[in-house]
This record gives structure tokens, C-alpha cells and sequence, in this order.
């Protein structure tokens, strides 16, 4: 892998706060909002700078960590669905069809009314979802039970016309990279076994990013649009507040009812279909920097690392044989199917430093010509470990301080989250709690109560914990006993 | 790889000609539009009953060929281009910057005017091509010539409010996989330099896909909307007509000018930079289809192919002895990283073959007891080459007889190809040529030699081959002696 490939020369310009070798360090975390935005720009993962409110671009070197990121969803789904694609445009008609859907939609959706210079007959909405695209031809698609299940999936840019405050990555009017499932089963069981499957997933693509994260039955009042629950993965972010990253909902037979999607059953009846479907987006890539970067960058995985080794020459004495070792060194990595690069710019080694560790990279590798005459090189990962390997058996050892470092992000960012969910048992204590983290408060799980708590809490419910138990507590609200929680948060 | 990742059980019923095993063949490639037609939905490439004229739906089939497709353009590419994203709307303000351009594109231009129930400010345009949108970040992002050349790709969606007939693939209003390259150099010349680099990759790419092509400079009036010149590529379809499957624009500083990008050059002086830029869209898979398919369905070369080997039991006398060794195979072909499946459903062979062979998989293996007494496979290739090959060692014997069928589609292909130019030295003589094929016709340049040509002729001029040496002869429409000649066709 070349340089070319992942850092764009000319972007490192973008950033007002880093101009030739001066170090300025980002904000401190604690400065959440300032830090990020200063972050996306520094190291060069998303330009903010576009003409648009709300749309960005993707620098290559941010492009090139979504396509890793992307990569492990896709493979965790293909395996049992397939890649497809459906249109960006959805005629006014068919988005029209469903009520409740586009009760949930109207007031965000974009939409096309001219071609060249002419009105169109039929206005055509921009997809905030693709649920009214999609179904009309599973219309097509089903015709008998053994077409079930169908489970198809697509990763599209989706638009919504946010009022709010937009936030690369975060809150956008076009969400790049909407990766949407959609799947249909002959019953309700079914579909509802589904969404434990799709939960499943996430939670291995979270782990796999090592990112701690709740899963909660979202209140009645926040499912998604037409759906009769929604399960939901929220990630608490530096600053308390969460980030919901991924959703699954099922759908039962309302979208079937609507696109008169049926099938015929073994019995001969025709029968209305059930769905599932289930989301994530970029945001995802949002909560990876947020959750693992500090004050100098960067923080990735191994596993989404663009570059995954850096080799740092030190070029004292016999600097040929220095750059010679170095050479075969990195040989020897991309042929073990590390990714690997040797920085052979003219900076001198502490400027590269900072460089690749605002890029997150996870391990460093120095090398001089006294680590060359003990046969070792100088290890230093992104977690501030540091240690001499011998040269013989690299390949092998950097993977175990890969392992070891996945380890290390992942507890640090399990402690950070674990010390942010706190048992609230009144409104009060809840409203202190959620200031700056998570709260867990017993709520009966009365609509009312909800509201009460939401309003009084000046927070919002982001439902039930899914696979936890609780002991007997009384409601926040109404002080009825009750084993069911809620977490609370502020959310993004 | 299962069935499942290639194959939406539901989709074959999308054609009315497909029910059971019912073997009804494609129409005769002769009827190249109602043959390309059935096909796609037939073989599963693309859904073409979306309610919006123009705009179509992957099938799970045809989009896996599309994946293994657009990977070769990465593969090109990536050495030396960077991988990147921009958004799909375009402000008007910027939009409207560029005069040549947007008269280029004005009548064609999809326009979002509404968020929710509210009109835009700044009305919004869908790119056709993404040139207004990344030009003023280039901008940004160039400051000295040490940030050149700058090389960067896309692969987005893109859109044109087409008044004409539209096709799947051909001429769509949405355009699903533009891939759009653009370059900024510090000369004029540097720039020259990247459009031919850009015709030599995108020649590669044409090879690997065993498709034959033109390369021509298309005459000035028919360049791409604010360049200094475009050079093309062209695919000479069933029908004779040809498909323009590949662009490189030569922009020189006109954008330039436009944005204000410029760069301090080495003795500090400000200067505008010259661009190119180069596309290809999913009309490569318009041309994978048309050139190389036949009556029985698609025939795909074995890079892109989803599935490359299908092994087809014969299940006669001991029938698990004949599947146990058609899972042995399976799994030595996959272990020696061929896609390959193994078809267990309950059709008979004949229903099988049938339903491969529509699908283009380049090698089907029959393997029954005996075939496996002698310890041979029945090796059927979708050229219709058929051979006993011995199991032992097979996976080499495979990539051999691979190996084989791309050199005999190609030269299918080439056949015809060449069949279809002829040289004509009048222009009755072009006119009846351009009716079945390509005329090579005399052309001393002059713009208004060319425009009489398209005119008396009734077709289009392709433009000046490249890479060709001719001898002299008298241009068609004023006699004047030239060396040079122009392509004439009627385009899709």
C-alpha cells in the first residue's frame, strides 16, 4: 500500500490548526463538540466545508475507513442476504400509501418537482428510507412460501431534511452510506426471530469495532413509523449523550397490508407476509472516533486501520542500511497481509509521529541503527505501550500486540461507559444522572408515566434493557412496583 | 458460497417466460432489443418494473456481477487514484458557474426544490456529473504544486432527466454506478499525459472483460461540455449500433478558471492547474451482456462471474457416493479459491443446465457414477467445448480450460467486431454500412466536412480513431486529400 492511497497531500492544508511541523494538539476531549469537528478535519476523514448545509464530503483517508468499516458489515451479512440495489426516487404515489410511515417521514422528505425545466407530473421524494421503494417489488417478488424468507439488503445515500442542528457524520442531510436491511417471513414468530438475528449482528460488528454499547426496546411512542417495535443500539458518547447506531424493527403486516404483499401458504391460503427491517449508517463510523480518540487523534481498531503498521526510519549513522532494514521489514508485513507503510518523507521522526497518530494508526514501528544492532525494533502502539521485539517473528508478534491492543481500547472504553449508566431511583436523582451519562430508572411501563418521566427528566426514554433482569423497584412516576427499567439519556 | 448469495428464489418468476421448467428460449440475439430485454430479467440482472420510467432495480444476480465488475475498475485504479465521495446535490449558484458546461447539461438537470413542505432557498440540483460539486473543494484543497498531481475517483449515483427512449443499463435516469475519475496537474500536458492513461486503464479493463472496442477523439462539437477535447470509448453492439462505454475529458484550465483553482508553482508565481476527468458506467455491464451473451441466457467471463464452476450431480445407481465425491469437489474448487456451487435442488439435469447456462457460469461439471468409475469429470464449458478432465488435479485443469474460454469469447467477439467496420470512401457508401455496422470514412476534419457527413449519412461521427495510421485518400464531402478518417455509427 502506497501513500497515495489513504492520505491526501493536499488535505492536511483543511485544517487551519496544522500548518508544516507545528504540533498543535486538538482540543481536550472534555470538549467534545470541538474536539470532533477539529478531529473529522485533522485527520482528514470528512471535509465540512461543502456548500450544503448538512453534506459533506469524504476525504479518501475517512473513505478509506468506511470502506473497512462497511466491509465487516457486509460480511457479516452475506452469508444469508443478498446485495441488491433499488431507486434513489420514490413517486409520491407509492411513498404516499402507508399513513403511518409517511406521518413519520412528510416533514423531512426532499422533493424532486422538475426535470431540466419542466414540472414533473408525479413528484418524486428522496428516500429517507427505502421501505416504499422496496416493497412495491417484493410485491412482484412473492408469490408462494417458498420465496420465504427473503432477506435482501442495500448500502445507499439517504436524504432527510433536518431542521435541526446538523453534525458531520452524526445529524446529515444525506446520510452517504445507509446500510438498510429488509427481510420477509411467512409469520410473526418468524419475523420476530429475525430481529433477534439482526441484534445479534450488530453486536458482533460493535465488538468487532470495540465499542461498548446498549440494547433497549424503544417506548411505543419512538418506533420507527409503521413498525410494531423497535429494538435499538445506543452508544454513549464522551460527552453522556447517546448515539443511537443501529435499529432493528418488525414490521409485522402493515407494510404487507399496504403493498398487498401475500404469499401462498403449503395449505393453498393466501396469507399476508411478515418483515423486519433493520439500519445502520455512518454514524457508526462517528461513534468509532468519538468513543477510542484522545487528544492526539485518532484511535482505530485494528481491523478498519488503513494502515495498520507504520515504519518510522531513524535515520542516524549508516542511514542506507537504516532505510535497507526498513525496506525488507515492510516487505515482509504486506507479505503477512499487514498493512503496512515506511514513511520516507523529509520530516524528522517526531513530526511523523504526531502525523500517524492523528491517523489513528494502531502500531508504530522505530527503527535505528542501535534497535538494528540488538535485532530488535521499537514497538510503539496507539495505546501508549511501548516495547523492543526482535526483528525475526514480527509478522507473529505484531498480531499478538494487535490482539492486545484491541483489548486495551476495548476495556478503556467499556470502563468509561460502565462509570456513565447509574440506578436513578427518582426523578431527581434521574435528572442529575443524565447531565452526563445514562440514567437506569424503574418505570412501570405505562405510556403515561413515560411521558411524565420524559418531561420531568428533561430527557428522553430510550426504552427497556433487552437481555438483563431486575429486582422489584418502584416507578419513578407512579410508584407502582415493577421489575422493568428504562434508560434515560439526552440523546443526539 | 451458497445459493443464496447469487440467486433470489423469488426472481425467476419476475419473467413471464420462465414458469417451472418450462425451457422457453430467449428470443434470437438478432431482435437485440427484445433479447436484451428478456434477458435481463430472465438471467436476473436488473428488475426493470420500478414505477418511475428509467430508474431500475438491481436483481441480488445482476448486482453481484456488478460488484465483480466495478472491483477490476478499483483494482485499475487504486495504485495511483484515491477513492473518495462527494455529495448528490449541487447548490445553483455553483451549479451555474461554469457557461459551456451547464448548456451542456441545463435540459437534463433534476431539480429538488422542496424540504418537507417547505421550498429551498437555494434550489438544489442532482448531480449528472459531479464536476460543479468537487471543483470548488479542489479549490480548497490546492495550494502549492507539491499537492500535484491530485487524482481522484467516485463511485456514486448519478442522474439525467432523459427525454429520450430510456433502456436498462443503456439510457437511464438514474444512474447507479457512475465512476467518475478527476485529476488536477500543474501543465497542460501533464494532463494530456493522464487522459491517455486514462484510455490505457480503462483498455485493460475492456480485455479483461473480453470485450473488443474502438478508441476515437469525438469531433469538437460532440466533446464533453467545457473540455478542450474527450477521447471515447466505443462497443460495437449486436445490432451494429454502437455504445459509448468509456470517456476521457481533457478540461485544460476552463474549470479552472471558473473555481479559481490554482497552485504556487516552484518560483512562487500563481498559476491555474488543468484538469481531466474520465467516467465509465454500468453500460459496461450493458456491453459484458450484449456482446458476449447468446439463446441461451449470459455468458460472463470468468473474472466477473459470481459463480465460475456449478457441479451438476448425474444421479444415478449409488447416489450418495456420487454426492459424497461432488462435496469433495466443491470444497478442493473453493479451497483453491474458485466461486463455486454445488446444485442439490430437485430438478432434473436438463432443468439444471437450462438454468446455469442462462445464468453465463463459464465451466458446469456433470459428475455421475460413471464418470466417477474412471475417475473423470465431465467438464462442460459455456462455449459449448465439452471434455472428460481427471479429478485428480482438477482445480489446475480448470483455470486452464478458463484460461481457454476467455481466449474464445474474445475471439468471438473480435470476429464480429471486425466484421461490422468497413471502410467506405463516399457517403452513399457510408449510409449503407451504418445501417448494419461502422464506416471508416475519409474525413479531412473540417467541421463543416463533419456536420454534412452526419447529415447525408443519417449517423453520428464517432470521431478520429486513435492509436491508427491510414494512407490517403479523398474526403467524402469535399475530396480534399487526408490522411485521416472518422467512425461513423448510429449510437445508443
Amino acid at each position: 500500500m502506497t501513500d497515495s492511497k489513504t492520505t491526501l497531500k493536499a488535505a492536511s492544508k483543511a485544517s487551519s490548526k496544522v500548518q508544516g511541523s507545528t504540533q498543535n494538539k486538538l482540543p481536550p476531549k472534555e470538549n467534545f463538540s470541538e474536539w470532533y469537528h477539529e478531529l473529522l478535519m485533522t485527520a482528514e476523514i470528512i471535509d465540512n466545508r461543502y456548500p450544503v448545509k448538512g453534506m459533506c464530503v469524504w476525504f479518501p483517508f475517512g473513505f478509506a475507513i468506511r470502506k473497512n468499516v462497511y466491509g465487516i458489515i457486509r460480511e457479516l451479512l452475506d452469508p444469508d442476504h443478498q446485495e441488491t440495489q433499488f431507486p434513489l426516487m420514490i413517486p409520491e404515489n407509492e411513498f404516499m400509501k402507508e399513513a403511518q410511515h409517511i406521518k413519520g417521514f412528510e416533514d423531512e422528505v426532499y422533493w424532486v418537482t422538475c426535470g431540466g425545466t419542466t414540472p414533473l407530473d408525479v413528484k418524486l421524494a428522496l428516500r429517507p428510507t427505502s421501505e416504499t421503494a422496496i416493497y412495491p417489488m417484493f410485491k412482484l417478488w412473492i408469490r408462494s412460501h417458498a420465496d420465504l424468507p427473503l432477506r435482501i439488503y442495500q448500502i445507499v445515500n439517504t436524504f432527510r431534511y433536518e431542521t435541526k442542528h446538523t453534525r458531520p457524520l452524526i445529524r446529515l442531510r444525506e446520510i452517504t452510506s445507509f446500510k438498510e436491511a429488509h427481510t420477509v417471513h411467512a409469520t410473526w414468530e418468524e419475523a420476530a426471530a429475525q430481529v433477534e438475528v439482526a441484534i445479534q449482528r450488530y453486536s458482533e460488528f460493535y465488538r468487532r469495532l470495540a465499542i461498548p454499547f446498549l440494547v433497549s426496546r424503544r417506548p411505543s411512542w419512538d418506533k420507527f413509523p409503521g413498525a410494531d417495535y423497535t429494538t435499538a443500539i445506543d452508544v454513549i458518547m464522551p460527552d453522556g449523550r447517546t448515539l443511537q447506531v443501529g435499529t432493528a424493527h418488525h414490521l409485522g403486516s402493515t407494510f404487507a397490508r399496504t403493498y398487498e404483499i401475500t404469499y401462498e401458504a403449503e395449505n393453498g391460503e393466501q396469507k399476508l407476509v411478515n418483515q423486519t427491517c433493520y439500519g445502520i449508517s455512518e454514524r457508526c463510523i462517528a461513534a468509532l472516533i468519538s468513543v477510542h480518540g484522545d487528544e492526539r487523534g485518532l484511535v482505530l481498531p485494528w481491523v478498519v486501520a488503513p494502515t495498520q503498521v507504520v515504519i518510522v526510519p531513524i535515520l542516524l549513522g549508516d542511514k542506507e542500511k537504516v532505510l535497507d532494514v526498513c525496506r525488507d521489514l515492510q516487505q515482509k508485513l504486506a507479505a503477512a497481509q499487514l498493512r503496512v507503510q515506511l514513511d520516507t518523507s523529509d520530516e524528522r521522526p517526531g513530526a511523523k509521529f504526531y502525523r500517524w497518530e492523528m491517523k489513528g494508526v494502531p502500531i508504530r514501528l522505530e527503527v535505528g541503527p542501535r534497535d538494528i544492532e540488538k535485532g530488535v525494533v521499537t514497538v510503539a502502539r496507539r495505546d501508549g505501550v511501548k516495547v523492543a521485539l526482535p526483528i525475526d517473528g514480527l509478522e507473529k508478534a505484531l498480531i499478538e500486540e494487535a490482539e492486545e491492543l484491541q483489548a486495551s481500547i476495548y476495556n478503556k472504553a467499556r470502563l468509561f461507559a460502565e462509570s456513565k449508566v447509574k440506578e436513578a431511583s427518582s426523578i431527581a436523582e434521574a435528572k442529575e444522572i443524565t447531565k452526563f451519562g445514562v440514567a437506569l430508572v424503574p418505570w412501570c411501563g405505562e405510556v403515561d408515566c413515560g411521558h411524565q418521566l420524559e418531561d420531568q427528566v428533561e430527557a428522553n426514554l430510550l426504552g427497556e434493557p433487552q437481555y438483563q433482569c431486575f429486582t422489584e423497584a418502584a416507578c419513578a412516576v407512579c410508584g407502582a412496583k415493577t421489575a422493568k427499567r428504562t434508560y434515560m439519556a439526552r440523546q443526539y
